[in-house]
């Protein structure tokens, strides 16, 4: 299982990390968009646990593994909490979600990129599930907000191509056979240090060739 | 298997009644965001099979039942040729649909629970799929409709906690080794109770802690 | 093997030029939404794979057929950057983009349907999965984009009655034991004639009966 390129209790708190700080991002979008309670926790679950079961249901992991674990399960909510209670301090502290957001970014994309290659996917196919894992939570909680994901977005800093990155270096690291601990972490980090540059300087993606004039209301 | 908690043919025309009531909610939306009869049936279709196709894929429950019950498939059709010729007179026994609505509410959320435990899912994960099958129709019609799920709104009577309490009872009940058709039925009409009764008297869930000021224009 | 209805190269290069039609719609509508480059090759994706995603999931078969194949991966990347690129000549050449869109209509509504068949659904469910393989991907395409399902709209020409008729025919085909490439292209065929038809002539499908008074804002 090349998936477990982490001792299995690193990798269960990596993940918990990650999942706790995805739902954050959850609740605050719930709170801001004047969800209830219950709200809060449900966005706080879907961002946190819906691009790993995108990427288990595409390859047939089931039940899926945000079923079967419980703290998994357990931990957005947890965070919802933290949300309905604090969410002034938890937003004053926006740099600090968004680099732990980072990290998760880059956490999952390396896991979810690992386990779809276990599970027999092509370098491709798992490189694109590795973004599933890292971004599909996100992809959820936008549209349950009834907003245009803010991935898909110009103007908003590129949060899929650092995790692109990441998953092709993993993929990379597989046809080289030489995914460790040390190698993943590197490949982690490289998403997590791109998506930070990505926040300080404003990197943004272009948009379609030669367009000039009128712009869509939506945007 | 647990999931047959009542005799099959008892369970099926249960399930019937409740997939006519939930596809009739999906028909309404339709009629009100004015679509055509093909969007009546399609949104009649989601919202009364929604949420168990996404319990059943969860789990790994494939092909899933909606798709393999020729009777589950036509009786939402049935819904939405009803609304297309009647609505007004649907429209006008709202009351009456949405008691049928609360009693689909209390069925899914104990058969949903009931099956995920089947299927090997712990307690606390069987209880979330509970919640699923009965609310996840619901959540796909608004999103479709373009519209924030009613679920995630403060402003809506809560439809989630009965349908919690409904699903804990029966992971109680499995836990205690003692589901039977009278339980199972009393958890159901337990659910059905709390949402019948937020009805009545507007319960809602509170908002995230000391807010105030500036409310967010979407709601 | 019945949804082996083609030669396999046949069926492959039908495939990849309905998935490039369908990609380019999701690409134009990106391009409308001011997204980015990558938002562009994204909803290129999701629009031409996503109803076979769905089919593939519902029916068990994993890991899906999307994701397996490297040339229906990588098809929609290639028509994203030519939407990113020549958007204004693709734009111009809309009614050319249209009648090939109507193409891939047909072949996925007849192949998605033979594949349900061969999984084991009954006919009904097939059909349904026929028109789910044909239309889900534009479905999950205009939710992504913030818009009503166009498949939903009132005032769209009919979309899915087309794939509903070439889909029941196919049914029809293998219940006759009669399914070959020949009749297989002949309702592949009709399903795209009535979508040109519908194009040309306007055709719509009714709205809820004795509709009267006021229309909702959505529309």
């Amino acid at each position: 299982m090349t998936s477990q390129i982490f001792p299995s209790d690193v990798q269960q708190s990596l993940d918990l990390v990650g999942i706790f700080v995805f739902a954050l991002s959850g609740g605050l979008l719930a709170v801001r968009k004047n969800m209830d309670i219950f709200g809060i926790c449900v966005l706080a679950e879907v961002t946190a646990l819906g691009g790993g079961v995108m990427r288990d249901l595409v390859i047939g992991a089931t039940p899926v593994a945000a079923f079967s674990n419980l703290g998994y399960f357990l931990t957005p909510l947890l965070a919802g909490l933290v949300v309905f209670f604090l969410h002034p301090e938890v937003e004053r502290i926006n740099r600090a979600v968004q680099a732990l957001d980072a990290l998760g970014l880059g956490l999952f994309c390396v896991t979810g990129t690992a386990k779809a290659h276990d599970y027999g996917l092509g370098a491709v196919a798992a490189v694109a599930l590795g973004m599933v894992t890292a971004a599909g939570g996100g992809v959820m909680r936008d549209v349950l907000a009834g907003e245009i994901p803010s991935l898909l977005r110009w103007d908003r800093e590129i949060y899929a191509v650092p995790a692109l990155v990441g998953a092709a270096l993993v993929a990379v690291l597989i046809a080289l056979d030489s995914l460790t601990a040390a190698t993943g972490t590197a490949a982690a980090l490289t998403a997590f240090g791109l998506r930070m540059l990505a926040l300080r300087y404003g990197w943004r993606a272009p948009r379609a060739w030669h367009r000039n004039g009128s712009r869509t209301s939506e945007e």
